[in-house]
């Protein structure tokens, strides 16, 4: 498929992407929009001008997509507006064409339920070698279902947002605990899935149904104060003070093409959570920290699928609904440069990270920024770069008492 | 204070109470009202009638409180209508008074994030003696910290809402997990608040600024689903399928007289836990199964207090917004009959309870119904009753497939 629009060579928009965001343009409230390349299109600017079949009211005068993924509408939105992407530029058109740096990008969902899964084989083992270092790595359930828990949804941040140090209590020397900076601020490498479409008891092979599409996830950790909490339910002000997601919500019809098998399950898993369709994703993701890439990995040989993790989610009887979010789990190859957190790439601190700067980091430091990146294809004919954009944060201080 | 309107002897919702809540009359759009004796008081029916000095658009033609609490506005509405259902009787008033029973009670707030605690001393203490008899019932975090975790607010459902059982993977004789539905569904017995007002890094002291109001809440619990599902990351699926609110929103101001103080706390808490006003409520509680009533206790002894629990939640830098419901953990008491879940009245099933019908119990049967009833007061001269009516459900089958 081609433009008129201008595209750069390796943007991670090109005609076939057209993921779907939240912008503000000035003096104008916020509402839906679509990315191409180095611009967004302006949906409601589309309708006015007669050029989009949709009822505008209902779903474009919003400042979040979840009418719009509700509505099912994205499939439809999207087919329209690549049509007059491909076709002769008209006026219309050209004058709903903003360029991005002209726009503020924001906050896509309103976010319902945010979970969060654990289903990385490998950072499920090196997570549990590093804290059950005489037992088995893997507790007794985690081949059976994808472990999950919920997070916060109401600190999922954009991309951007500035990231505070949380403060919690972490015992001090003498085992007293006190409330103090996190000293070991993480990241987790996720992918987050958007909940378009509400559900209960989904099949694995209904989650093209279902779910609107995909984003970059970071999970913010302070291990610190998690080692301290999380015992016995689970991981909460460790995690609950920001998430950041990328802004352009990649459409599953985009990524349709980048479905593949998934690694085999071994034991197979209950027939609740058996697919017969393509539910992993060749999807390339990588990790910046202050413009240094410190980890690339692949989010194909993850060990659950996301189609197994709306199964699973929703089996208990559980509704799901337009807005929620689901991420992955810490994304991490086999081998030490596909690890996804820096508890992993440094080995709880034993082994700190060497940066091209000449400066080591076990875990973050106040000024860091941290970029996560992904795509798809961009390898061959046939093969249209799918971009993610980034999901970035910048750590800031811990506010001073 | 006194009142026009008939109020019966023993009501919850005297005119001291006023509780919000949000109603849908026939053929009417939900909108708030205020609870009076058996009757209810449509707010934009007096807004209409020139009687509500209030921004009707914005809060009052809503189909949840949200807009009303992120306003500010509870209290000055219910000392209005306090006002004028205490003086001579007039017609735009009399007009906005409909029997509860003519009207369908909702889902009184749009939940935002879900976070439950565990601040029961005792009930804590009866779960580490079940789970790790061998061991201190407390872990070392628990008298330092208000332990929590983020529950499922999609799934959180108003009384009367009937929880069908859930389904989950749970091992069977021979070790393999199956999806059944659950052998051991239980209850527990909760007290929810409710955020009204945004807010981060939350002192104690500030509590009453930011929570609204107070509902009973029953955290329904499959014990067999979470036995197997919760390590490491705690209780999911067990929990997720549903959680039962009652629907009147009974405001901090109603309450104030029955702000009494807590237990010691050893050791002093951080600072940032610390207070210096009265934050423990009075509040008796009841657990009724099929009409019998199974326990009954005083919230006033919980170890931690809504006001520690608001800020625990947020002295990381996460933000707290209208809409916002907070548990605070399982309520039993010291002796048996105080205990507020079927897993400590049955001893994890060993003991299980005799009811009057000459049936036993250990956990929830097919067609039970369970109801959550709880008052402050009524037990002498100015001491109002005040009411929070009854947080109820009734068990119905799990799906055949």
């Amino acid at each position: 498929m081609t433009t008129w629009v201008p595209v750069p060579e390796g943007s991670d928009f090109p005609i076939e992407n057209l993921p779907f965001g939240i912008v503000r343009a000035r003096r104008e409230l916020p509402r839906p929009a679509v990315r191409i390349g180095d611009h967004v299109v302006d949906l409601a600017a589309l309708s006015r001008a007669g050029l989009l079949d949709v009822p505008a009211a209902a779903v474009l005068h919003h400042s979040a997509l979840n009418p719009l993924m509700a509505a099912g509408l994205g499939p439809p939105i999207r087919r329209q507006v690549a049509a007059l992407l491909s076709s002769t530029p008209e006026p219309g058109v050209e004058a709903a064409l903003l360029p991005v740096d002209e726009v503020e990008v924001l906050l896509p969902i309103i976010v319902g339920d945010y979970v969060d899964f654990y289903s990385s084989l490998h950072h499920a083992e090196n997570l549990g070698r590093m804290f059950r270092p005489d037992a088995e790595p893997l507790l007794p359930n985690w081949r059976h279902l994808p472990v999950a828990y919920h997070g916060r949804s109401g600190t999922v941040r954009v991309s951007g947002t500035d990231i505070v140090r949380p403060e919690g209590l972490v015992p001090d020397g003498e085992g007293v605990p006190r409330l103090v900076p996190s000293g070991a601020l993480d990241i987790e490498l996720e992918v987050g899935f958007v909940v378009g479409t509400a559900g209960t008891r989904i099949r694995p092979d209904d989650a093209d149904a279902h779910v609107f599409g995909v984003v970059l996830l970071n999970d913010w950790s302070a291990r610190d104060i998690q080692a301290f909490e999380y015992q016995p339910l689970g991981p909460n002000l460790a995690k609950s003070f920001a998430t950041t997601i990328s802004p352009w919500v990649v459409t599953l019809d985009a990524l349709h093409p980048y479905l593949v098998a998934g690694p085999e399950q071994d034991p197979t898993p209950d027939p609740y959570l058996q697919m017969q369709r393509l539910w992993a994703l060749d999807l390339h993701l990588e990790v910046e920290l202050n413009g240094e890439r410190i980890s690339a990995t692949g989010f194909r040989s993850m060990y659950w699928t996301f189609a197994q993790q709306l199964a699973h989610m929703t089996v208990n009887g559980a509704t799901t609904s337009p807005g929620d979010l689901f991420g992955s789990g810490t994304v991490s190859g086999p081998s030490k440069s596909e690890r996804g957190s820096f508890i992993e790439l440094t080995w709880r601190g034993a082994e700190p990270l060497a940066l091209a700067d000449g400066s080591t980091r076990t875990f973050l430091l106040d000024g860091d920024t941290v970029t996560l990146r992904g795509w798809c294809g961009g390898d061959g004919p046939d093969r249209p770069r799918i971009g993610f954009g980034e999901a970035r944060g910048t750590v800031s201080p811990a506010p001073t008492r």
